[in-house]
């Protein structure tokens, strides 16, 4: 580092003891007003600045969220995270504020540097991502009354409890939308391609795709079970899935809990030459834009103005302290939006004609909607 | 936050002064030895841990690197900076180090973060990407003395100069191997799908490809240059160009500078129905595994190793004050491997079956090197 100058440097221009230039600095009440002036003056004058370190320790602020950056995700959805991780980023700077991130290798190990960060103030605050069920950081940082705003649900538990602070985007609302979209272009035999039950994410946007439907058709729950299918997170599994869906079933659209469900079975309907089986996605990532695939978006930078707004108020530049803010509701539930793209423009049953001589298409020549 | 026990708790303890205890953690020489005892016998009673704020002042280490979070990027490329993000912050956290996220809206502005969190002591080092024909942000950090490693060469300047400390992949292998590979495959009229001229990135891919087309087809620069296509990142105009290339050119095959052209060109090629048309992108995001596509790998994790190598050496925990670094080589160039997929498995001329009976399809049935 270069040469700064130091308290040393103040305390030989001043003629003063570094306790002096010090306590100037932390405790200025207690030195005269002579002293103070001076000292002060050859502050100025060497252009000193106090540490941050310094600033942080007086003031018990550190301008910094703590988030935890999760392990790299290969899939094309993992980008969400990072999405939302550059909003917030961005946000927090026009407010004065800086992300510190951090790993864990589990919740305990995530508890443990909260633990840390918290006792070294090194961070005014948390935000907490991949929430769970029962969720023992959520149950840490309430005890110890961190403040903290959570990017999820705590599904299963009161999401009305005033302890806990929450952001979460409405998966119901943006599936619900999708599905009413697809009803709109004519559709009937909808199906809704998921992940494995038991994902609080997962089964809330089933319900939204569900709700449309039986608004629509009156399904019960047996013929809701029987549109339905569940592969892993897999971009090849979703493509087999949907190789033996165009095989064996009727169906005419298809809605999906993410976008990487949504890629594997539009290669699957593209592969086998259907002219025309829209699908839709969830996430709308990068590649959704790319290859002209309709999905919802979740609007990360409305999750991030809503995660500041939670934690430091609409327009406020520091972290409020757990006691002084308003009790309830300490939550936002963020609507989001269906982009619609070339993979759910095709009309049902209408032949899309092709610009190449000679040549079968998938007939995605429509360059409605593309980016 | 909860009630720790803070200096005023240890020096009522303990029977001293506050500055007393403040001695103890910061001069400890300078107190008498019973009396230090004493103190630190209250520290440990009470579980007392002096702020990490304090500790940064003493120590003038923040165990922490700087880093600007780029604006979003929408294209599917845009997450290879978050990749190599993901990479720091867990390979730092094995060396105890956090990772400081800000931003800037220029380079001017960034130089002005790095200035204040050098005065603050906020952090020990910046990692500085995006780097670019002389770069102002490395000439104030080499000017002011600050430790930094930048991921990106010094294009245009001497890449020896022992003042700049830099890691980067080596494109020109990365796309030397691609074209080779297809070389390989029987492959003769193989083109090149780059960016404008000017992106010293991208310029050096292309190198890599006409070294390749020289050695193995002695191609003078004209034959080079009718072989090249350039167009900006994105999707849609690169999938417009290979439409024109399809209908206008004798190419079989094509490597991309980018995973992004790569895509499309892929999706005119499959529209075209053209059943062996090899395509190998570069930087192996998502999207590649996702689709089946070859492409060119940074190897990012090696990245942040060699970047946290040259701030630390090869084991440390501590970055190295510049004055005490080993003055050369202070650089280390990554090479990338090729991931090999469907769409350069495709053998030339050969006919792929379906297994749609009926159906023409783009011939992509071949899983083997499916993810």
């Amino acid at each position: 580092m270069a040469q700064l100058p130091t308290v040393e440097d103040v305390a030989r221009a001043a003629h003063v003891s570094r306790q002096t230039v010090s306590n100037v600095l932390n405790s200025p009440d207690i030195v005269k007003a002579e002293t103070r002036e001076r000292v002060e003056g050859a502050i100025a004058e060497l252009g000193y600045r106090p540490h941050a370190s310094a600033r942080r320790l007086r003031t018990r602020q550190s301008s910094t969220i703590g988030i935890r950056l999760d392990p790299l995700v290969n899939g094309i959805s993992g980008s969400v995270l990072d999405r939302f991780l550059h909003a917030l980023t961005e946000q927090a700077a026009e407010r004065g504020m800086r992300i510190m991130l951090f790993t864990a290798t589990d919740p305990v190990d995530e508890i443990e540097q909260y633990r840390n960060l918290r006792d070294g103030a090194d961070v005014d605050a948390f935000v907490v991502t991949a929430t769970r069920y029962e969720d023992p950081r959520i149950e840490w940082l309430v005890r110890e009354n961190v403040p903290f705003v959570a990017f999820g649900r705590p599904w299963g538990e009161d999401v009305e409890s005033p302890a806990s602070s929450w952001v979460d985007v409405d998966g119901y609302a943006g599936v619900h939308d999708a599905t009413t979209h697809l009803i709109g272009r004519g559709l009937k035999r909808i199906g809704f391609l998921g992940w494995p039950a038991g994902s609080g994410t997962g089964d809330e946007r089933r319900r939204g795709w569900a709700a449309a439907m039986v608004e629509q058709f009156g399904l019960d729950d047996a013929e809701l079970e029987a549109l339905t299918t569940r592969v892993e997170e897999s971009v090849p599994q979703s493509r087999r899935a949907m190789e033996n869906l165009i095989a064996t079933s009727d169906l005419d659209g298809l809605v999906c809990v993410s976008d990487s469900l949504a890629l594997g079975a539009l290669m699957a309907v593209n592969e086998a030459g259907r002219k025309s089986f829209p699908v839709i996605g969830f996430d709308n990532t990068p590649v959704a834009q790319a290859v002209g695939l309709s999905s919802v978006e979740q609007q990360l930078d409305q999750v991030a103005a809503a995660t500041l707004e939670l934690l430091m108020g609409s327009t406020g530049r520091r972290v409020i302290p757990n006691s002084d803010r308003p009790p309830h509701p300490r939550h936002r539930l963020v609507a989001p939006t269906l982009v619609v793209r070339r993979s759910s423009h095709l009309a049902p049953v209408q032949e899309v004609r092709t610009h190449t001589p000679g040549s079968t298409t998938t007939g995605n020549h429509n360059r409605e909607g593309e980016q």
